[in-house]
C-alpha cells in the first residue's frame, strides 16, 4: 500500500476525501426533501460509479449526464437518466437509443431538428424518448427564448412518435455571486419559468419534469416555484467557487489536487508538480487559478501545463522541495476529467477511484 | 470507414493533417540545420509516437519530455531523452532509472535537493543522469537566478557521483509578442546566457548542451549566441496563439477540434458540441478560446464543459444543427491532452493516432 499513500504516491493526482463526499451527497439530498425537490445529480463533476452510487445511497433519484459515454456507464447503476445535452449525430443517436431497454432516457433539447432527427431515429429502434424543453433563464447559451417557444416545441413532441413531452429543463448558470445576492435573481428566472409553465397549462400541456439548478444556486433552489428536481452536480465535491459562491464551507470541500513542490529557485515563489494538465486552466477574474487548503493565504498565481506557480508574498510558509501541498482548483468538474484516476481516503483506508465515465470512446465504430 | 470519415465521426475530436505536421517538421528541421542548431523537440504537444517519429524523419535529434510517462513511451522510439522538468519523489525517480540503459536520459533542474537525490537514486541503479542546470532568463518560473549559481549547481553536478554535467537549459516562454517584435528581448536572453556561459568557462566547465527555444521564438533563436539545440514543439501543429504571434501561417496550422452544431436557440450565437474538455480553457486576454478554420471571423465566444459558444456578431454564416466546423483552438498541448485520440488525414486516407503518452500512469505501484 505504500504507493496509495498519499505522502508517496506520485503526484499531481486528484485526492478525494470520501468522507466528505458522503456527507455533501446526504446534506443536499436533505435540503432537496425537505422543499420536495428531487435531486438528479450531473455526473460530469464524478464520472465515478463509485461516487454516483454514493449520491443514489444519500438519496438522489436519477442522474443527470452529457455524454454519451457518461450515459452508457451509469445506465449500469441507474435506470432514471436525463442527458442534459442536445444528442446530434448518428453516433450520438445510436448510442442513446442502444441503452439498455430498462432505462427511461429523457433528453433536453431546444429546437426543432434535434427532436425530430431523435424521434425518427427512435422510430427505426422502437422506442420512445422523453423530451425535456430547455429554456433559457439568462445564460443565453442554449434554450428557447420565450414561453411560446416552450409550448411551441413540446407540442410538437407531445405529437411525434417516437418521443414523449416529458417537462421543462434550465440551468441558472448565469447566477454565480456571492449566496445572499442571489435571491433577486433567482426570482427573475422563477418568473420566465412561471410564464413557461402557464403558457403550457394553457396549451393543455404538464410538465412532469421542471428540472432545475446549479452548485452556485443550490441551497436557494426552493425559490424557484413549480420546481420539481435539481441537478447540481460538483456539490459532490465544491471547489473554490463554490467557496468564493458562499455555498460551501472549507470543511465541505472534498477534492484537491495533490501536489509536490518541484522548485524554489525564483524568489518569492515555489512551483508544484500540478499545472494546467492536472489543475484546468480555469480563470476567476485574475486571481489565480487555485488555493492551498492548508495555506489559504497561498494562490496558484500561474498555470504552465506541468508548473503550478505558487504566490509566497502573503505567507511566512517556506515550502522545501518534495513537500506536498493540497490545492483547491477553481473548478472541480476540468480537474477530474484531467485524472487517470483518483486516491481516495476512505475512513483510515486509502485506496483508488477508477473513472469510468472520462473520455468519449468508443468513438469508432 | 464509415466512422474514421471526418463527416459522420462522432465530435468534438481532435483533427490532424498529417501532410502539414510533416511539412512543419521539415520546415523547423531546415531552420535549425541552417542555423547549426539541433532540435530536440517536446513531445508534451502530441504525446504520440507516431507524430515523434515524424518529428525524428524530419531530422530532429533526440526528444523532450515532461512527464516519466512521455519519457517511458518516448525512450522505445529514441536513445535521446531529455527530462526538461525536475523529478522529484520516489516513484518519478525509480522510472526515470528504470529507463533502458541504452536511453542517454538527461534532466534539467535548478535546485541542490533535486540534484542530490538524483544522484544517490542513479548510484543505488550503477547509472550516470547527464544534468543541464536550467537557467531562469526572465518568465521567473524556475531556474536559477544567476550566473554564479550556475556555476555553483553545474560544479556539483560534475562533482557527485551518479550525475554528469552536461549543460545548460533554458526556456523563454515571457517572450510571447509579435515575432516582428522579439530582437530586443532575444537579445536579453543572449546576454543573461553569454555571462552563464561565461562564468562556465571560468570555472573551467564546459557545457556541452545548451537547450533554448520555445515555439513563439521559433524563427528568431539563431538570435541567442552559444545556442547548440532548440526544443519548439507545438510547431508540429501550432495554434492560434502561433498565429497571433505570426510564426505560424493558417496554412500551416495541422490541428483543429473538429466540432458539430447543436444549438443556434440563442439569437447571434451558435453552440457547438466542443467546449472547455475538447478545447481548453486557455484563456488569451478576453478574445475568445479558438478561432473557426473556415471562418476566422468567428469566435469561440465562451466555453463551458461541454459547450463552445460561437460569436455569429461579425459573420454572415449561419449554421446548421448538425454542421461540422474545424476549431483553432488557442494552446494546441492542452488541447490534444483531453482527446482520446486523434482522426489524422494522411493524404487521401482518414485513420486514428493514439496518444500513447497521455496520462500519468502507472501512478500506482
Amino acid at each position: 500500500m505504500k504507493a496509495a499513500d498519499p505522502a508517496t504516491i506520485e503526484t499531481p493526482v486528484g485526492y478525494v476525501e470520501l468522507d466528505r463526499a458522503r456527507a455533501n451527497a446526504t446534506r443536499v439530498a436533505a435540503y432537496a426533501r425537505s422543499h420536495g425537490l428531487r435531486w438528479r445529480p450531473h455526473v460530469k463533476t464524478h464520472k465515478s460509479l463509485e461516487v454516483a452510487r454514493i449520491q443514489l445511497e444519500a438519496g438522489a433519484q436519477g442522474l443527470t449526464v452529457a455524454t454519451l459515454r457518461e450515459a452508457e456507464v451509469m445506465a449500469s447503476l441507474c435506470d432514471d437518466v436525463m442527458l442534459a445535452y442536445p444528442p446530434v449525430g448518428w453516433t450520438k443517436l445510436e448510442r442513446l437509443l442502444s441503452l439498455p431497454e430498462s432505462v427511461d432516457i429523457k433528453v433536453a433539447l431546444d429546437g426543432v431538428e434535434v427532436l425530430t432527427s431523435l424521434a425518427s431515429a427512435a422510430v427505426e429502434r422502437g422506442r420512445t424518448v422523453g423530451v425535456l424543453v430547455e429554456l433559457d433563464v439568462g445564460l443565453g447559451r442554449v434554450g428557447v427564448q420565450t414561453a411560446d417557444d416552450v409550448v411551441r416545441l413540446a407540442e410538437l413532441a407531445a405529437g411525434t412518435e417516437g418521443v414523449a413531452f416529458r417537462g421543462v429543463l434550465f440551468y441558472p448558470g448565469h447566477i454565480r455571486m456571492p449566496r445572499g445576492e442571489q435571491t433577486g435573481h433567482m426570482r427573475a428566472v422563477a418568473t420566465r419559468l412561471h410564464a413557461a409553465l402557464g403558457a403550457l397549462t394553457a396549451a393543455g400541456l404538464h410538465p412532469e419534469i421542471v428540472s432545475g439548478g446549479s452548485t452556485p444556486t443550490l441551497w436557494n433552489s426552493h425559490l424557484v416555484e413549480g420546481l420539481t428536481e435539481i441537478r447540481s452536480g460538483s456539490c459532490i465535491y465544491f471547489d473554490r467557487e463554490a467557496l468564493h459562491v458562499g455555498v460551501a464551507d472549507w470543511a465541505d470541500v472534498a477534492y484537491t489536487v495533490l501536489a509536490s513542490v518541484v522548485s524554489t529557485a525564483v524568489p518569492g515563489r515555489a512551483v508544484v508538480d500540478a499545472g494546467s494538465k492536472a489543475l484546468a486552466k480555469e480563470s476567476r477574474g485574475g486571481d489565480g487559478f487555485g488555493i492551498l487548503l492548508d495555506h489559504p493565504e497561498v494562490l496558484v498565481r500561474s498555470l504552465s501545463e506541468e508548473h503550478g506557480v505558487l504566490d509566497l508574498g502573503a505567507t511566512e510558509w517556506r515550502p522545501k522541495i518534495g513537500e506536498r501541498v493540497r490545492i483547491v482548483p477553481n473548478h472541480v468538474c476540468a480537474s477530474v476529467n484531467l485524472q487517470d484516476g483518483l486516491l481516495a481516503r476512505d475512513g483510515d483506508v486509502h485506496r483508488l477511484i477508477t473513472l469510468e465515465a472520462r473520455g468519449r470512446g468508443p468513438w469508432i465504430a
